[in-house]
């Protein structure tokens, strides 16, 4: 099993964390790691609940934060293992969000006693279907170790505070036909030929923009995957469109499948996914007051976050952390060092002052 | 393994033939039991090459006519095992080609002294690309075991005479763009969505008509494959769309891969697999003879056959067989049954008086 040293630059942790493979599904051994590295500090409570890491303070503090960073990674791309050019951090999982994981666990080692009571939460399957989500699992499992009076998301944001998020809902457009042999292809009907006014609309597609609270929330609606075909002499009867529409939290779940639908209206359309988004939530008192700690002005969140799992929680929840969200999920994906360690250093702050 | 009666009816004999699975790549069964019926005839040579089972008679007759069919299928479309329905026989293989196999078995069984020398081949992988064709192995490993004045192809036809055929090409046109994680989908650009004039293509192209001594070849162009996507939440950079093309036998594998090229112009466009047509061919003497015998008028054929194949070894060739060209590689594949016992008798009245 690999052996972390919490006690290293962050920026030298976060290395030692890409470097470990964590793919969303296999993330047991970087798990284990983590487990057992908070267990060797020997004064926070430890609880496993499958590839979750959690830990927390109990020393009856009035407030308590929370701090919750993924570890999977979307697919690796070629870029493992890590790498360093000038003061950038090259690697899967660098920015999003390794460097944040890293952050956060260098202050659970280094924080003995801080201002407030504090859960160290490190969870799993994140980047994948929503019913998997680590985070998700423990909320049905152990909810009482998600209490808190604030939670911190380390999800990439360059060090801005991010509020809210969008929504993301994925459906399946699918269009049909009738099976030939290519050779009498005027016999069949050709469900991926009927596929191309569906790739036309995305193609067109003009997405929203949506400013609440002072942030605006940017919308998108993609293709991520099609398919269709047989065999390579038969007209197919079949081809199906996955696309993902990420969408402003002035919009609910359902308001979202009914855009969808209606996007693709003379289509079969089928949502096989979708998580509401959060409103930015800067209202709730202790949100506010981390706004004020880190002293930058907020933004909107682009990415879907389980910011919007504890606002069904009734929790206040920010994103704040030192990966790159635009670099999140490229082949060149990078962090830049010092902001790991000035988002380290903000936290710190809040943490013993708070 | 099955042992197959070749006495029986030929409409039992191509159901006991469909009965047993043999899409492409997994004929050995099925070979193996034709191999064991042949042998136990005791008046033929016997050839095995692979899953190709070859037998001819060696009786010094001044002319030699060749039979072949695959022993292969296209995928399996929960239509298995066989069924019959008033006069026609359900199932996979049914019409191509196992009737025509069916016909040729009988044939080899229950004519102990042709007219003319014959040879019976039954190849495999006829349904997949053409390196893999039995016949063409033969031609490499034991050519001539294909030697013939005349090779009569049992594909079907429904009882006509199909002269020629067209040739068929496979080409992969791929589109590019940048990965992104779908939440900021405006820093990507998505290849599925790129992929949308390539199908808007497909779906306006007007294929072609030609006529060839007297036999019409009508062309297709199809899209029989379409894959796109990396994950549920990356906007993706690669899509792939396989195209296949079935062009007249006025055209040469080189010119009808410079017409997919201009259709797609714009495009990545790589050919993966070609094979010329055959032109008609009906001006060879013993073609000619064949089709005065059958006494139908010779059409165009329009699938693919390794008509072309024998064409290139300079051999005359036609095809001839009881199946339903229309219902190939169709989920209601079926053949008519009295077509079968037809087939055979006209094929029968050939080879004792030719």
């Amino acid at each position: 099993m690999t052996t972390l040293d919490l006690g290293v630059d962050p920026a030298d942790l976060t290395a030692a964390l890409v470097d470990v493979p964590s793919v969303s599904g296999s993330e047991a051994p970087l798990a284990d790691a983590v487990e057992a590295a908070l267990r060797r500090l020997g004064r926070l409570e430890v609880h496993r609940d499958g590839d979750t890491v959690l830990a927390r303070t109990v020393a009856g503090r009035p407030r308590r934060v929370l701090l919750a960073g993924h570890l999977d990674t979307v697919p690796i791309a070629d870029n493992l293992p890590s790498r360093v050019d000038g003061d950038l951090l090259y690697g899967c999982g660098s920015s999003d969000m390794k460097s944040g994981v890293a952050v956060l666990l260098r202050l659970a080692a280094t924080l003995p006693d801080p201002a407030c009571d504090v859960t160290w939460v490190c969870y799993d399957n994140e980047e994948v279907e929503a019913f998997r989500n680590g985070l998700g699992r423990v909320a049905r499992t152990s909810r009482d170790w998600l209490d808190a009076d604030l939670a911190i998301l380390l999800e990439p944001t360059g060090g801005l505070v991010e509020a809210g998020c969008q929504g993301t809902l994925r459906a399946v457009v699918s269009t049909s036909g009738r099976r030939a042999h290519s050779a009498r292809s005027w016999l069949g009907s050709n469900a991926i030929h009927a596929a191309a006014p569906v790739l036309a609309r995305l193609a067109d597609y003009q997405p929203r923009s949506v400013t609440i609270d002072g942030c605006t929330y940017r919308e998108g609606l993609n293709a991520v995957g099609v398919e269709g075909g047989v065999a390579g002499n038969i007209v197919p009867d079949a081809c199906a469109v996955t696309v993902n529409y990420r969408f402003a939290p002035d919009r609910t779940e359902h308001a979202a499948a009914a855009h969808v639908a209606d996007v693709f209206a003379g289509y079969d359309v089928s949502v096989v996914d979708s998580a509401a988004g959060a409103p930015p939530g800067l209202d709730a008192p202790a949100a506010a007051a981390f706004v004020a700690a880190v002293g930058t002005a907020p933004m909107a969140k682009y990415g879907w976050t389980d910011v919007a799992r504890f606002a069904a929680l009734g929790i206040p929840a920010v994103n704040y952390g030192p990966g790159d969200p635009n670099l999140a999920h490229t082949r060149e994906e990078h962090v830049r060092m010092p902001l790991i360690a000035q988002c380290e250093q903000a936290l710190r702050r809040y943490l013993s002052g708070g």
